[in-house]
């Protein structure tokens, strides 16, 4: 199982994050797509990458906005594999 | 634009509605699946149904945990819009 | 219902459909997307915009290659709605 | 890579795939859902699997019914991988 980071580390790794922050503990981000389409057709992307990396996000939608939060919940915080699918979902976009 | 409904209205509702519950003054759904490919899965659909309807949820995931909240925004509260949305969310699972 | 077209109202209109031509009397376009996953995301968004009109394409997917046949097929031909949609999945690419 | 398999050997595995045949060299399988929204809420979640296997179906799809082929391109015919894939198909139907 990945270990969980130390903040500095994430710190660091967020200045190469464009539009991620550091939020309750979380990797966290949010963005507003044109419309619903765009927004869901955004998440069956991260969806499919997700589920091939075996590590999911905790997030949500709002019509057009899409909103998400990663932490590795059995390691008690932010994992080196909450940092690789940030990079995966920022190459999404 | 459809109409906020009473509560009175809304609580009537709720008893053709299981698995939904009234809170916050929004209409509230939580449900477990077997794991992330169901709940996704479950979530493509409803994406269809409330595309084809204009009428959207309000709603997050967190691995196989999918929650919707239902409420009609311009209409500061429920209408029959997020009934029926309710309505058809249940036909899916 | 939507009424054929004739072959020669469907002509005109592919002037200004970039990428789609007439093949065996249908509107017919193939893109090869870099991977899966941008494909079976574009899938995802033309699912919804399609559900959202009741009017569906026929269509194929092999790994990053999408081809889409466009027909009403009460019609027995291509109708106005197969156009609406082949614009609308353009808007989409 | 996975070795392309006998025809022996898949006629044999097919006893324990319903619903899966071999033709033209690939196995086959159709099914037809209730609607739209049940196809393509089946597809998504084939999707999501076949990206984590990294092993992708042929598939179609014309608004209820669903069309899959599998065959291994690299190996020149059917694979482990594509009996893999076709039983966990199954799981999800």
């Amino acid at each position: 199982m990945a270990d969980k980071l130390t903040e500095d580390r994430v710190r660091g790794a967020l200045g190469s994050l464009p539009g991620w922050s550091l939020a309750d503990g979380k990797l966290h981000w949010q963005h507003q797509f044109a419309d619903f389409v765009e927004a869901f057709g955004f998440m069956s992307r991260v969806a499919l990458v997700a589920e091939s990396m075996n590590h999911h996000p905790d997030w949500s939608n709002c019509w057009a906005t899409v909103t998400i939060d990663l932490v590795t919940h059995d390691a008690g915080g932010i994992t080196e594999n909450d940092l690789e699918l940030a990079r995966r979902i920022n190459d999404l976009v």
